[in-house]
């Protein structure tokens, strides 16, 4: 891990879904429904991180049903595109007027990987690939699905608490 | 955690749902569906401790059909409200006539400290946030949904056994 | 562990559902349809049990769609009524002229206990309560749900072979 | 583990199922629907491994609606038949005109065995039984579900970069 950079210049927080929402795992039903595990915690830490005035978006590269209820259900967007997640975040960031260096990206596999070469800050899960982790900033004690996301508001909450004084 | 008190006084457990009857996780299906994966062995203790004269509730802010459908399958009752968990445990307490120093909270997360804080007995599972953890006078040994209350079934059913002699 | 009694003088199995051929856990989705995880190397072992000759039921103190949908697959019956497990495992032995010092019974909680202490032979799950534990003659390397009757298997097959000498 | 034989000649990769693309377990509902958690890792494993132009199939000796829901999304062939497996692979490797030696088989349980002993190269999951484990060329340090076919990816990617130089 590198150096650590100040957070606090953090404006906002792509998440990828899967295997940093979730364990990785989807199940799949005899009638090809399916269906993710995703975590309370990381609920809770999303929506306090909210309150934080930061802004938070999930990145696809495809339409998914499952994305998109989520999605709903945290109340924060999805940017997706027809492009690989680097084109998608770069037009995102020029539409929005942010920085990318004041971007922090949470990925867990090679399909991240250039999107996230491009942002100020890197997350990742416990278990993501190794090359992920090898960039990474930042690596969450937890497994994706297991509250990456609510780990990662504890370390904001303690950072912008040190920021205040 | 604390000196132990007298767990015999209990006369009211209040239970939060999601990572303490579960792993704190849900799935989701492409229709926004919700499932939770909750625990026959915790079936059986919320059974037993009923017969063991304590009352028993689920505590919620929301309203939330999984949560119902578990209760009912449980033949137990949720409390719920517009206010926080405080609140609703405040009032419950008032209209059922029961004084708070004799009420078990089992919590895991930062929604429920200032419930938790009110009662005279706290409980928390195994892999509750560290600031419920600190609280607790209580920790089991399964993390949430693995039989948390299976085993805080045996810890009353061995209290009660030794108030007995 | 009592010690080794004659396992080729098992000609049933009598198998627990919950915690047995699942890992104790079930899931609920908004509308209360209940859906449980169970093992595929299950499956096997019972499928090769069969073929050595030893009739193998699912006991149950009530009707779960779920258990009858699972039995139906595996294509093999179950037993049930509205007594407890040890009267229903009684009633069923004289039935079908087993004697119980021939009867394996596989249990993981309290309520299978007293059922457990009339069969010859008693097995467990790793992760089964321990007064379960306490009583069984054999307890599987793998917990609920992971395989526990496809490691029965193993054993039944090397007793055969033994046997066959 | 045998001698490492020369990885570059795979021409065909033949993936069960259950316990390879899954951990063993199947959900079951009351209705008798079944589902199974399959992995996002192994999809992009798969993909990737399609690129370096290496033909890939699912084998299963039965219709089962759950693989082929996911062979579709997968955009991979299922070989499947009334025969075992190992009748099933000769058949398609005729037709196919490729030379068993060039077909790598991932199995994980005894009737993946046969159609094992005659593939050139042989691998399995982690915790795959034990008379596999002792014939298997390469096995993954993932158990089956989690990612198995991702680490298979990245073996052939290594060597298929040696083989370049």
């Amino acid at each position: 891990m590198k150096q650590q950079k100040p957070w606090e210049h953090i404006s906002l927080i792509v998440y990828d879904f899967d295997g940093v929402m979730t364990d990785n795992r989807v199940m799949v039903d005899q009638h090809g429904v399916e269906s993710v595990m995703v975590n309370r915690g990381d609920g809770y830490g999303i929506a306090q991180i909210k309150k934080m005035g930061i802004l938070q978006v999930i990145i696809s590269t495809e339409t998914n049903e499952v994305v998109k209820r989520r999605a709903e259900k945290l109340q924060i967007d999805i940017i997706h595109g027809v492009e690989d997640k680097r084109s998608i975040l770069q037009n995102y960031c020029i539409e929005q007027k942010i920085a990318l260096e004041n971007v922090l990206f949470l990925g867990n596999d090679l399909n991240d990987y250039d999107a996230m070469m491009i942002t100020g800050f890197r997350g990742a899960p416990a278990d993501a690939e190794e090359e992920i982790l090898a960039i990474a900033d930042w690596i969450s004690k937890s497994n994706g699905g297991y509250g990456v996301i609510r780990e990662l508001y504890r370390k904001l909450s303690s950072i912008s608490q040190i920021a205040r004084r």
